[in-house]
């Protein structure tokens, strides 16, 4: 039941590890992400150590090449993991010693588990977020694009899933943009917020070695030293962080999934997908589904998923570092790959969508989707607002009964029996493009305002 | 960006599907736990097509062949997956085509990847909540045991963390075997409602062959077949209600291991725990950290995340099939490893637990413990309940203040300065025994009830 | 700062509440939703003490009938809460010691508040979840009684929202009540796990009054005792069980009002929902929005953090009662009342479902739905189906490109050219009908099946 | 079942709203906390009708006054809302109109309720947050202030709930202090990310009307106009910022209740909290229950749930306004609410707090605390510090195997037999003070650091 090893924090323990324990909490699988991140804060702590006279030239020396050849290892593939090593950092410090001997094991100097795993998932997690910040505007510049080139479609604007009034698909696409350049921002507040170095803090309460912390931490990139070892340690704020931007960023995605879902059903028809990420039935030969977009919106039920882990693993949890602080890490790798991928996926979906504009254009007129215009123009004839509103559902109620489905095709006549006020220029009011040209202000949906919009996108990337 | 292989739904199809997408949506890492259970489903689903005169006996007899031969090659490790072949049941096919010829393009005839694949993982599912409910069992039974060796250990009873009232050891342990009990029951309950078969829906509707899904359920060991063959490709409600079971699971083993640390503590030291169940610190050397108990903790977190991803992702699904549901499979098998495995470790170190009876016993002493058993005694002499309450905490005090740790420790003259209904006999309702003891009632804590209780449990399992 | 009331546990304590945290944790609002529960525990716990011995039968009179005419104030709505008796045990009995004095001051005797507050949660849970169930089976009969009037129409079945196969809307309707009928077992699964009475566990350990709880236990209608005093006054699994059972039937009215939404759209048309349920804009006058199913598919949501909060409550906390569980009360009542209204006005709205059969006929037979049944012609006249389901892939994508809205349009030489198995009888296949009432087996959407599954339905409520 | 007043949308509507769905959408009791912000938002609206030229000075100043004299009814507590307004701009509207007449009916003009409430909620969201960060300041400066009363109060810094090394109770509580910093740029984030007036975006394509959107926005503080109509709408991405924001910093409170309850329990009692925020027993009269404490820990639990619900909420909505969105006040409201008191009342009871630095001294000095600092001494002896380990944990081993409760215990001789580097001046290295001091570096544990940290935390005030 038990394994015969001889543990690092021998010779206190008299019996091995169990072995179901030790496959319960070994995380080498996840360690392997930060293995590389590992290596490098290493190599700067030994560079601080010697600055500070701890280490030799020498040892640093040998440090920093055993180091290299170990990062070597790794890039190669040849570094051989050991299971009953632990960690990472186990691993990494008895290969260490292998190759270079005892100066291998003054590395540890000044330096705990705690604050260097701290180190570490910071490294990889700020590594990530870059990433993420990169693929985030390739997406915003691809929906850009989309927009530009639908600047004046007219397709119909829902709400409720009812049609409310006419709009242009590049208006409707730049809504993405708003919500995606807010991710933007949220990701680069969340790297922010973490790119504080941990290092100094030692298990949990610093260390009296002659250390330099703002030293490692310039050295790895850092804005800064964490100002307390407590929190140095046990913060993981940053995992929570990342998961909500994460979370938002799949909620963003899964609503644009669900809208493309809609579009793609033959019953609507708006647009079309590349075959390229769409897949077929296995027994309805004539099926091609949006497959992708309804993998994103799976995907945000998962990302929420890993939130709701993020912040419940840390409810509750006493100072300073606790084994709980482990499972810190499935949310946040399962987050940023997840989420990351499913960005650069839909950037390479989006330029396969074909619109097609006669079917949105005809559903934009139905439903009486002009009516809003009709009692803007009674309003600008002198009407109160919710008087207009009033005899413009009468007409709308009218024409809905009588089977007329434009209330253009309803003559002056009739019209003017809602309201005196209407005269022969109304017809104008009631095309679907002096409606939308007629929506000519900031945030508006007429084609100038669209093109602009496009460009003030552009230039915030 | 794309491959060039021939999808199993071409021709309609003239781009092969993104290399990226292709990596996002495959899933075989997860489909390899299914893929027995998918070989299985396949072999019934032959003999019922045999049986229902739609493949001749010979057909079967190469099928049932070819599909021993997979599964052998699955054991053996030898059989080969194809990322291009997307999932678990398309591989199984090709393999079975490629080694029995056109007998293998007949199996999929009156199914769909729908049923078929609802069917994989109820069989799945099933089989791992057999085992859970096992080791939750095994579990249980330790604890009685532990429970039964400590029926007369006294220990403090806290609320709030305060030192309420003295109680036994082994009752306190039997409150988790109540709530290990009630999970059982939860697991079998989730088991019984998802052993249905959706065989025969096919991809929603059913099939226009002359099937007999009773004929496949009952070869499966299914309670029946499911009566909606729509519901029966959408239903995920079981992967929910299993993350529920688990999540409550991991919470009432969090709460045990929030005590086992806390009892850990040096302050504290009511128990310890085996080594084999700790680790060490690689720069505290003095430092025996019970990791198992904080890991469980934050296991608790993770089953919470899944049991989050699990219910959000069937929120405002539509039918039948979307591919959202390709995400129900993780959230589903991270629960199960993850619950199954806590349930075995812990089961594994609870009989390692070493109480320290003297460090209980001294704690019960603390904090007047037995002032409930005084308001009691007073009520007995007739004092109304809400008095005796009253004239028990001036007494408790009045010691407090003047720093008397017990109230056996204050004179009887004194003591009869807050009630005249004292006397001497109050010194026997003071001791730590005869608390414990006259709790001698069905759920009290006396070492007698104790016992019967463990009895009670053991004749539950 | 502080109120300078006497506290009920005073006179240990020298300094008042302070005001602001008073307001934190007091919980009179959420009490008066068990203050008849606890007035009907009250009661049965007097006649168990009297029965017992410990209060006398005067005592007793005395008693029920001060509680009597409590409970009647209370449903006067004459009651006068007094935010400084803390909560509802308290105010009870202050205004009992005002109606009648001494006796009133006896009947906290061999309990606490710990026993009473889990008895009077229990009690009113179990009474809303009878309601509950009740609401349920009158959902599952409104439903029942639609697919019954709807068993023969035809309308598209759906996989990835395209369409896949024709099926008959009582059978998608039918789905629902398949998902409802599983959640009235939850609901009663949960209703039988928390239905054992806590009376007799005092504040944790139980009593040394000579209690008998079997008597309470029966006179509440509990099914028995809880059987562990730490966990009877601890326990607040059935808040997570309620939470959970709360979840999917949300889950579960959101998917159906996905759909709902999604048919009431202009472009699909599928249905017309009750004035009575809809609502419309204040400035688009033509607008009628399903916002009833929509306001269901937000609570669905609502229910799903419910779930988050009861199992997040329970994570770490430390035997016996802490002040946590006070907050798993919101959550609880929360659910309970938001679930059971949306039950029941979903209900109402089924009924005034308008189903527009001409448009769902017209929809049914868009995107070559009939091809899985021409593929399984194929096989029946000897094609492998793997072949068969390729020939069909080829002859809907060549009628697709030629603008070839039907399969049934292609002439029989045309047809000959993808497989010469085609023959004249194959246009019966082509038929919506044809390949409706082919799927007549157990779960197939059949009609005939479809009038025996509501049979089925009723028979089960 | 139906209520017979005329909607505001009718006449298109033949029937009234069914009664129970009433109930079940009606949000008045949300709305009222919106109110204010509604007639606020309503008067900046007239008045840039007025500078457009769409209302007259007559009108606009006819409409102030009403608004003027609205907003003094809702503060006096003398408006009537009336339930079959629906809302609170319905309510809001129909009031005007009865007080000014005509001119009120033209207030709606340009815009639609779906811009209005999106400014509605965003005015109130920001209003509450503005005040947080203000309670997140009183809370810091607390905090900060303890640490400075205790910079240098030794204690035990506990990792694994065990004792690791000597810290200083100032340090330990500066941890707090950097979480709450943490939550002050995340609720300043939040805070800034939705100050952008949603205004002009209409029912969700803008207006026809020539309205100045940059106007309103300077008008109400808006830092901006929200960039596109359709996002500006159906936005509620600020809800789910809100809620994290709001989780963390429940989060970091439950870390610190924890804590406290651990303190506080007698077999620790590090501290002793003003009764002001603690409560009694009703069975147990010496008890003295950290209730608050415990409190804030179930309340993270329900921030918790709100973040569930708030992600949940949008995930998959498709645009632009849906009904959904009427869930998102519920856990914005109560998220504020809750977090807001919870951290008032914490900066309340945290001056309260006593620390027992006895007991804190003598827990310190159990458990080997300085046995870092011993092999620290041994590194800088020369030994490699991975050697030193070794040494250090087989002396611990020792000493625990023959009960020496402390290192400095043994005799030089006895220490010699470890390792021959040791010398008399170890004894130095084995005190508390000693040990504590020596981690003089930024973020280090060290007495003068302490007091510099807490001069740099009031300085980030």
């Amino acid at each position: 039941m038990t394994t015969q090893k001889k543990e690092t924090w021998s010779p206190l323990f008299t019996q091995a590890t169990a072995q179901d324990f030790q496959a319960f909490h070994s995380c080498i699988d996840q360690d392997k992400r930060i293995a590389l991140y590992d290596v490098a804060g290493s190599q700067a702590h030994a560079k601080m150590l010697t600055a500070s006279g701890v280490l030799s030239i020498e040892e640093n020396t040998l440090i920093q090449e055993g180091l290299n050849a170990i990062a070597q290892e790794m890039q190669n593939g040849t570094f051989e993991w050991k299971e009953e090593f632990e960690d990472v950092h186990m691993n990494v410090e008895q290969r260490l010693v292998q190759l270079i001997g005892d100066a291998g094991k003054k590395l540890h100097t000044a330096r705990s588990r705690n604050d260097q795993v701290a180190t570490d998932i910071r490294l990889y997690t700020r590594n990530e977020l870059d990433a993420l910040q990169a693929e985030l505007k390739v997406l915003i510049g691809v929906i850009a694009d989309l927009a530009s080139d639908h600047a004046d479609t007219i397709m119909p604007g829902f709400t409720h899933l009812q049609i409310a009034q006419p709009i242009t698909f590049g208006h409707h696409m730049l809504a993405y943009a708003e919500m995606f350049l807010r991710d933007l921002e949220r990701v680069g507040q969340a790297r922010s917020r973490l790119n504080y170095s941990p290092l100094g803090a030692a298990a949990l309460a610093g260390t009296g070695f002659p250390i330099q912390p703002e030293l490692t931490a310039e050295l790895l990139g850092f804005d800064g030293v964490c100002r307390n070892s407590l929190d140095a340690v046990s913060d993981r704020d940053y995992v929570a962080d990342v998961c909500h931007a994460g979370a938002l960023i799949m909620a963003h995605l899964s609503r644009l999934s669900e809208e493309i879902i809609f579009w793609c059903t033959p019953l609507v028809g708006f647009v079309e997908l590349g075959d390229q990420f769409c897949t077929g039935s296995s027994i309805m030969p004539q099926k091609k589904n949006p497959d992708l977009a309804e993998l994103l919106r799976g995907k945000a039920a998962r990302v929420q998923g890993n939130l709701t882990f993020a912040v419940g693993l840390m409810k509750s949890q006493p100072m300073a570092f606790n084994k709980d602080q482990q499972e810190s890490k499935p949310p946040l790798t399962d987050t940023l790959e997840n989420v990351r991928a499913a960005v650069t996926v839909t950037s390479q979906m989006i330029p396969t969508i074909k619109a097609n504009k006669e079917r949105m254009y005809e559903a934009a007129s139905l439903g009486y989707a002009t009516a809003t215009d009709l009692a803007d123009y009674l309003v600008r004839k002198g009407l109160p607002f919710r008087d207009a509103h009033h005899a413009v559902a009468a007409m709308v109620r009218y024409a809905n009964e009588n089977k007329v489905q434009h209330l253009s095709e309803l003559p002056l006549d009739k019209l003017k029996t809602f309201s005196l006020l209407i005269e022969q220029d109304v017809y104008q009011v009631l095309t679907l493009e002096g409606s939308v040209n007629s929506r000519n202000h900031t945030n508006g949906t007429a084609p100038e305002q669209v093109m602009k919009a496009v460009k003030k996108v552009k230039n915030l990337l």
